[in-house]
């Protein structure tokens, strides 16, 4: 279900980098921070901000969202020539503590900032060859670990985005990357393409983004998305793209259509609400059911329900009231044992539900238990029938690409056929968006995309068990 | 413009209590806390809760979210037999500090906490007497003045529920309270009911809230309104209503339909929604302008464009995405003298308005500033027109009981025509609601609307300057 | 035992104000942080500051140390002609939870702020007195009562003092006041002269404080004590002397001259570093007892050693190390159940210790349980024998004038000869001053003393069970 | 000056490690917590204890006080069987934020932590020629770099300790060191035990800390001093001693007796208090300066203040009181252009000074201008005479071995006379402890001392210039 975040999937991050030239006066730090805000979505545990002054670096991270972290305290007297930003999903309590990016490294070459969104799928065997040749970690992040492959190929090379090629022949996942050195912004979009990146100008400068949203809350002009495989270099005003010449077949995590992006954001040349809407409108052109409303489970299936609306006729409506002033640490009161954290977060509208038939459309379905909570709210507020519609199929596969999601058992498509699910979630039918439906509507994308999350079916070989390297091994 | 939180109208207060009879075992701070959360809408500067333990009274109150303030540390170990909460718009830095409620104080015959939402119309005059009479005032606000008030009535009744039904006989403006004593929660409505106020029961307790949304967030049942003028108290586990005999024309504001309250709340018999809604229907009635997609401004617009777009048949679409995540200290980037603030809490979906002629619903007109911001959002995107549409009439007069509404000269629709206002936020046409209009839609409330905003006819006499009293005296 | 502050006595308060003349420009707030700054020694509980600028009044109370509350963010931009300054011993959570002074009232004549050491005798009559009358208090402190008792007369007088002046009549106990209105700075000193209270001037600035260690740390010049039952006013850089006419028997808290006061303050025309100093060389003056060196139990007991040591020739040693960074939040191990929390505040000084028959001289013994702690900390530390000197008499009785000491049964000199407390404390002697010796010793302060602790005699009636009261009464 | 720690030489740091065997029940966090109370003296700016927990390690580290950093909500649910723990001067704002310690970093052996003091002489070498291997770094620190050592010396050995001693080979400077893996405890002290580092027991646990006074605080004896260029691994309640074979002098810093230590800490075999108090007896000694009283600059001239009293026959006092609350982020009253830093630290006590001749003792000289305010503060006060004592050699060269010591030109002495530097701060005449006596002072010292900082001869080769290396390189 896609309202309460604590129980949704995550999208691991968002990456942010601008380049302002020497002639210029714009800030890059609080564009930076403007355009966090944007893409606070895909990551609201922790953020931060590298800043390079004259070809001296600082960075500041901290826990909690961007408000909280960069306030005018924090962001009075940061300026420069460049900046990067990220933003992440979770603020675990690594080892070393900070496990915030940006991450900054010193090297022989001078110093690196690294902000990464993905997930590689060989990071415990690149974890292990480093520290086979005496490599030390201080977090348990991918990015140190890109750092280390980096700045092993630095040695070989004469400039970073050729050590920055060479290290890509070695990763394998999903990593858009921006990079930061004294003197270079760099993009970096593995060679599948798993998640967005985009490039975008302003007044001179040039920007680089995971999604196009952020580009619209600078004021900033769209140019194109960074290709799958492709680095492209930032210094004194000038762009330079190189390919790193891996050829596999390009795969965008079709989640970020369905659920991880924002609507107003454009990924691989489609509109990212149209995905939804559209996705919404498949599933009436496939449904009879009669029914007085369409309602969605805000936000997330709001476009869905309102493309499901416009085709079928039935008039979309309010259905949910979400409360947007609950907090990370809501204190539930266990003592009555009631649902009642889904009555806190989201209310049902009687005026709007009272003796209809609803259809209710929500972007997805991962374990259900609180789709099922939804489905009694609106039975207590004199819905006569609850017909839930999912825009997009059966979630069945783990993600190893960056994608947070649960054991496959706790899955609630995992094993169960639709009738069954039904039954758990009290609705009185379900309907999933068809598999070939969704490829269709994504079939205008650049480049292709990723669903192994419902096939099994992935773009990259995957490892059997992750942790198993990591962990294997312990100091006398 | 309601989308801007620092630019909109703002309501003062929302209140709440529960008592939990001596039998049962519900901590009502617990469910206060949650009830907070449902009525965070009406304040977010300052919060708190006192809760009474065997007729002792302690007091948590905080700056901030609900969220912050009650967390799992602050919370831990409190419980009791009753417990009041409030959360507050503002949170002034006053003489004292402490202008959070509920507030607290001791008499003589025990200790008495307030919580209170509305404005008094003559409390400079209530405070002058008080003064007069040797009474010392820590606060400036008005809710020392009624304790006051109802602690100087208290040394001659017999009870506490006499002394307030005294005590309302000088009282001239907007309070909904609820009053806890050692061993009595008590809530009280103005005479003129400006400010909504009702009950509800949850398992064998006594609630009363400032709306009914905070009934649903805890699971509670909603008996009826507080009538206007009526007082009553809940003692181990009954219920007596007294009535204040005061008779004045009821007059619920009526901008807690128009934007005040959550959709999800019942007031005075109407559901707000639904007002809003038919606020849409009326402005689409009395419009044959042709368009292609009708959009609402973010949180407020919403349920009026919906109206709008059924009754005309236009399709409704979301037009607007708000970044929820901007915080409260946001740093504006002013190096670039763009209307920046704008987009980075509003961006405009291109793939709905790109070529569109756009009607765009809001539920109010106070300066026009971000409005005109929006309209060039609008255009940006693609709109080829827009067409505004507020689902209230223009805003003209000052409100003297609780709305915290700036100078009227700042007011755009002071000394301007419809179409000189549609010229300054740059829409290609605007219309407002008929109040005769407005007027029949909330017929069906129960005792009658305040419009004093609209018609600058007030339901009582208001003050000619309320500050003149307060600041006249100086010591020596 | 002094060492511990935990378990020491508490002095209640300091205050300090200070009155620039309108054409010098010291900023008075910086000057009232520094005095704060050498008066911490009588509160570490909470602190605050209230400025006047151009009569109107700001506060800033807060929970801490000086240095924690007044930092450079919450200092900046404060100014204005007159201040006033308070730190406080506890930082109780009470109702209101804003007992930290200065406290700050509006009443018909305007503002007025207080700032308060002491303790009233009579504050549950007068408090009862005043809630008969119509009073509600917010707090349970002294200081809004006596705010209550001048704001009542000044209805009746032309002028601030002389409410003040009226008000002394009805206060029974110890309160040195400093009060500030929009033009005027008042020192008050009860009859009793209880609580210590100077003047001093600096570069035209009329200054008061509760210490003269306060006016050296601002380079102010010492001008003289306020005398008992006097009320000085400042004003426009005049200062004008009354007598409130009430006749007592003066008597200074001679626990100021023990323990309370910092040594290098001179109270009343006495040092207080000489009174220690000449209590310990009594104590040797009455003492044979053979020993190798003596030590002060840090850091009230050291000068009473060092006079000890010069009287009898026994070589002065540091004996015992104090941590200075053991926090109040400590957690102690509680595991191993070893007296640790002596062992980390204290470390005895083996090189000076081992071998040696040590006289320990302190200031006072209330409990004793840390004093016990001490003599074994030496004796592993290797000393043969440890005799215990106090440079005060027994302390036998409770005090009512804002020293917060324990139940009299806690006390262990109540029903037990000095052999007796030697061996519980495991001292293989203990002495201590005599109330003559101590008589004597003190017989130059300017007004005489209360040594009621000692006696039981005190200067004033003393209530009952100053509890019963408050505490008899609750609303139904 | 001793007296104002900001103008002090700084210690860099404070280290600590308990290891427990199986069996027991002690919680190694708690105790780790209550030594590094006891070390505070050697680091104020931050802290951090790792702790294993069933090989598994977790690390808390944070800026201030320890009393700050581990709260009762730090510290709960923290257990394991063995800890680390550090205390640091400065909290510098390093390019990864994170320069607190213990730092914990994962290899290809598992987990190590490294809790550090001192400094490398050759830090920027070793740092460069990891570099050119491939190494990244994240802070700046010592510590990082020694992680780096060992790691790679890790991969050619079977143990950690052979490990660490193959890295010593390499180190060259001030390294005391505590280690932890997953199951051993190691001691670290460099061949020429520039710090100090000893070993203790506390029912069966093996402890090790930089001074014996936080084996007091814990209630655990002194085994021994761990020697120069010796190893200790502590595992399973077993402890084997390992030496590097390294030959060279050792050579204790000296400064270490002088100031740095605790006056209750035994160091290499000599008590710190009593090489203070003999000190003052040299002073005395050599001096017949006719004089009334002898005083000491709190708190570090006091043991020696009392040295020369005994010595001289000179009655000793306390002259100057030290305020024992002024923070660090003190707002200092500008305007007035007083001396007031110093008048608000420390306070003259006119009743021992007026009409004295006095001699003053403190520990050390290095700027001189908070001295000259401390002359001219006991002349203010009624001092007729002051004459200075200083109970070391004048301090005229740098240190690299982790005493922060500003640029040679700032030092009083530096080019300067006694005479001249006795006219540049004010005093009748000024003696410093000469350096032969110092030597013969600290002759019973196990090891030797460094006194490079009197001398100019350094125990090893010290560098040119430490900073060329590192900052003379910058990515393209």
């Amino acid at each position: 279900m896609a309202f309460l975040e604590e129980i949704k999937l995550h999208e691991e991050c968002g990456v942010f980098g601008i380049s302002v030239p020497p002639e210029k006066q714009l800030n890059p730090v609080l564009e930076t921070v403007t355009a966090l805000f944007a893409l606070q979505h895909r990551g609201q545990g922790s953020c931060g901000i590298a800043v390079s002054q004259n070809s001296s670096v600082s960075v500041t991270t901290g826990q909690g969202l961007v408000a909280d972290v960069f306030n005018d305290r924090a962001v009075s007297g940061l300026n420069g020539q460049m900046a990067i930003g990220h933003v992440r999903y979770a603020y675990s309590s690594d080892l070393s503590g900070s496990c915030a990016q940006p991450i900054v490294i010193r090297h022989v070459n001078g110093s690196l900032c690294i902000a990464h969104n993905g997930r590689l799928a060989n990071s415990a065997q690149l974890r292990n060859e480093a520290e086979m040749h005496g490599a030390i970690f201080q977090t348990t992040g991918d990015a140190e670990i890109i750092s280390h492959m980096i700045v092993r190929e630095r040695l070989r090379t004469n400039t970073l985005e050729d050590a920055v090629l060479n290290a890509m022949q070695y990763m394998v996942g999903a990593y858009s990357l921006v990079l930061m050195s004294g003197k270079k912004l760099i993009a970096v979009r593995d060679p599948n393409g798993f998640r967005p990146l985009c490039m975008g100008k302003l007044d001179g400068c040039v920007i680089f983004s995971s999604e196009s949203c952020a580009l619209d809350a600078i004021g900033a002009t769209f140019i194109r998305d960074i290709e799958p495989g492709e680095v492209v270099v930032a210094q004194n005003g000038q762009v330079r793209a190189l390919s790193s010449g891996i050829r596999v077949k390009p795969s965008l995590c079709v989640f970020e259509y369905i659920y991880f992006a924002r609507p107003d954001s454009v990924i691989d040349g489609l509109s990212v609400d149209l995905v939804r809407q559209e996705a919404g409108k498949c599933l009436a052109r496939a449904d009879d059911t009669p029914a007085d409303v369409v309602i969605g489970v805000p936000d997330s299936g709001l476009s869905g329900a309102m493309g499901y609306a416009g085709q079928s006729g039935i008039p979309y409506a309010v259905g949910l009231i979400k409360n947007r002033y609950v907090g990370r640490t809501f204190i539930q009161p266990k003592q009555n044992q009631r649902e009642s954290a889904v009555k806190i977060k989201l209310n049902a509208l009687s005026s709007t539900i009272r003796g209809k038939r609803v259809i209710m459309v929500d972007d997805s379905l991962v374990r259900g238990t609180t789709c099922a909570r939804i489905v009694s709210l609106l039975r207590e507020a004199g819905a006569t029938q609850v017909h839930m519609r999912i825009s997009s199929p059966p979630f069945l596969h783990p993600c190893y690409f960056g994608t947070d999601i649960p054991d496959r058992e706790a899955l609630i498509a995992h094993g169960r056929t639709t009738q069954e699910i039904a039954h758990m979630i009290g609705a009185d039918s379900l309907k999933y968006l068809q598999l070939e439906d969704l490829s269709q509507i994504v079939d205008g994308t650049k480049y292709g995309v990723c669903n192994g999350c419902f096939t099994g079916r992935y773009a990259v070989p995957v490892p059997r068990d992750p942790m198993q390297l990591i962990n294997g091994r312990s100091e006398e």
